[in-house]
Parts: C-alpha cells; structure tokens; sequence
C-alpha cells in the first residue's frame, strides 16, 4: 500500500526535513523512526522536497509504502498519538503504487513574511522575518514581474554542485502588505532550487530598498552567477504552504 | 519619575509575572535586571497584577519610578536592545507620581482560547488549549450570565489563605466560536483572584460537557467553596490583553 500524508510543522527545533545522518533531529527522520517502530520494518518517507533548517510546512506532502493493508484512520491515529507536538500529520489518503511525492507534484507555493514595524509581536518572532526598514513594496512587485516566467534560476541557487537542471518555472510572485507592517510574499512554482525561495526574497528585498533596479533582474537570471544575487534570508519566515498533484 | 510600560509576552518560558526567588525565570525579574544594570541601582516593576507560568501577555501594564529623567524614547531603546527575544515593552509614557499599575487599575481583559478540532495547529500549541470534546456552547454561555456582577468569587480561587476581600464584579464574558473550532472566551472585569480565570473556564467547560447546569452557578457562587467548582485548566489558552486605567 502507497500512503500519502500531508504534514504540518513547526520547524524551529529541526535541522530541516531530510535525514542525513541517523543522528540528525528531522521531520522525515521523526516520521520514519515513528513508522518502523510501529510496524518493524524501516520505511521511507519521501517528501515532496527538502525544506532547510528552521523552516516550517502547513501542507509538506509525503508519501511511504506498507506491506499491510492499515486504514487511513489506523495510520493517522500513529501520527496522532506518537508525533512530537511541533509536528502533525494533517490526512492520510490511499494513493495509486505510482504516486511519488516528489516526482508527481505539478505545483508548489511557498509564503515568505517580513515584519518591518519596530515593535516585534512576540508570538510571531519564530515565523517571520522581523526587519525593520521601509522597503519600496512597488518597485519589489515590479521586480518580482521579471522572475515569473520559465527561467535559468541558476543565480538563485546556493547548491554549487548543482548538476541537474536550474531551470525552474515561476507561476506567480504575490506581494501583500498588511496594515501592521507586514509583507507576505507568495512564490508559486513547479519547483525551486536550493534555498531559491531565500535568495529571491533577499534579491527582492534589496531591490525594495533601493541598492537594486527592478529591471536588473533581466540580468541577473541572464548571469547565472550565485555571487551576482542577493542575501540568503534567515529560514524562520519561511514556510511551505501546499503541494498540488493535480494536472 | 514614574514611567507607565505596556508589555507583551510569550509566557512559555516563565514562572509567571512576580519574581519570588531572585533565581526565578520572571518577567518581572527580567525588567528590574535589565533597569538595574542601565541605571546602576535597584528598581521595582510594579504589574497590574500577577499572571500564572506559561500565562501570555498581550498588553500587561507596570509602571517604576526611576531618579533620572530619561525620555520615553530612551527607556525605550534600552528594553528593545536588551529584552529577549519572547518579551517586548511596547509602550513607555510618563505617568504622575501617583500612578499605580495595580491600585489604578478599573478594568481588565483576559481570554481564554480552547481549540476543540481533533487536528492541532502546531503553531498555536503553546497558546491554546487542545480539548478534543464537543461543548454545548449554548449552555456555556447561560452558565456565564450568572456569573457576570458584583460576586464573592471564593469558590473560584486557589489561594486558600486569601485574607482580603474575595469579592470582585466581572462586567462581561464573551464566548465566541469560530470556524475551526475554536472557542475563544473573554473575560472583562475590575479584577481576578489568583486562577480565577482558569477555574471559571474550567467550570464553563463542565457546564458544556453536560456534567453541570448552567443554573448551578448560583449554588456555587453562594458556596463560597473551591472544592465545589470546576478544574484549572492549564496555563498556555490564557492571555492577558488589557488593563484599562480610565473612569
């Protein structure tokens, strides 16, 4: 049997989703650890995609094989009862022997939230990014209009041994302000590159504030040259919103 | 001068507002620390009132009354540079010699935030109570109008060598559902006895589980008997969101 899971997580307490070591404290290593104790064989879990350390999920899709035929509520009623309380499975469904988190997702959408007001909310600072400068929200949303597209994201990619494709495709880039200084950026792609969602946010940012012209980033994607872009963000605003598997 | 602050806090990490011990993780402990390292002698915060461990603060109030004349701007900077990351004073005003925080005081507000879906939400968990039951909201807030006036609140405090007055007028309890099943329930009035919120609550939840009337509140107000009223329940759905301080 092929399950799907849909995830949620508080990643402040993680070193990200994937287990590298056996020793590392992940999502995927927490679920798998849970999973073999409950039915004695190791089972993996493959995510949808890796999210970095200190980055949270509210829709992270994943999916494992069982040899036994367990009920969706059997195996969310595991979750529910094992699961540490900074993770929660959200749904179990029964999926085709095909289905393949990674492979057969067609969208993804990423949220990234800065806080720019002075006084910080205390029960926000683990999920957005508290900077505290005004940024030129217009010329960011312009800039953002040059990313979207099918693109060589080469630029946006801190993996230098990438050998596999950089190019990516950008749905839409959404933008919104709030009225207590917030600024919720959406990022809906078929797929992003290692800390791409980051890089574009610091990009954008330095646009925002002045040190970059929206139109540069015609250039920069153009360059494909990690040095050329802009910071890396810090992963506590960061946060995977859904993976969709639909055509 | 006597400096007015409001506070917010993430109480996960304390023992409560009132510094007992010196060794005590404290909010107040925090604030006089940081106040007597940047003015080199010892200053008393004093608070609108106590809040439990793991009790939140959206805007508690304390004024303390320091020998300089220091502007609003500065007192400021200085808990904005040196507060940790889970405190933050929002607001610094200068008061008259006569102000007291606590004494001052005419109203407050509390809520109480109950999750009752079977799905957490991980990032709430530590400002919310997760009670997977179905309450009768309805009966809930009958029980409530009879607790709404001027009461002997007795059977509602933990503090069994309360020695002043236990009588206090709450003017109003809002229960309000919203549609993932949370129930937030809001308590206004000119003061609360120590855990008198958290056993209200834990009263109004017995009444909506059906294991009490709604009319028995009356009984066990007159009661004046702790033993006779419902559970504390625990500290992380509480939250202090305002102390008015006007006529």
């Amino acid at each position: 049997m092929n399950y799907k899971i849909t995830i949620m997580y508080d990643g402040s307490r993680y070193k990200g989703w994937q287990n590298l070591k056996s020793t590392d404290q992940t999502i995927q290593g927490k679920l798998q650890e849970l999973l073999q104790r409950q039915v004695g064989y190791p089972v993996e879990v493959i995510g949808s995609g890796r999210t970095d350390a200190g980055v949270h999920a509210i829709g992270q899709v994943a999916n494992f094989h069982l040899k036994e035929d367990y009920s969706c509520e059997e195996i969310k009623r595991m979750f529910d009862t094992y699961l540490p309380e900074d993770i929660a499975v959200t749904r179990v469904e029964k999926v085709g022997a095909r289905f393949h988190s990674r492979f057969s997702a067609t969208k993804k959408c990423y949220r990234y939230r800065i806080h720019t007001a002075p006084a910080s909310n205390v029960f926000e600072r683990k999920f957005v990014y508290h900077l505290i400068e005004d940024l030129n929200v217009e010329a960011m949303k312009e800039a953002a209009g040059y990313l979207v597209g099918e693109h060589d994201f080469m630029s946006f990619c801190n993996n230098k041994k990438m050998k596999k494709s950089t190019i990516r495709r950008i749905d839409s880039i959404t933008i919104d302000t709030k009225e207590n200084g917030e600024i919720v950026i959406d990022y809906v792609g078929n797929g992003f590159l290692q800390n791409m969602v980051r890089i574009l946010t610091g990009t954008l940012i330095e646009v925002g504030r002045g040190e970059r012209s929206a139109e540069s980033m015609s250039r920069l994607l153009e360059a494909k040259n990690r040095e050329l872009a802009g910071y890396t963000v810090p992963p506590q605003g960061l946060c995977l919103l859904w993976v969709n598997y639909e055509e």
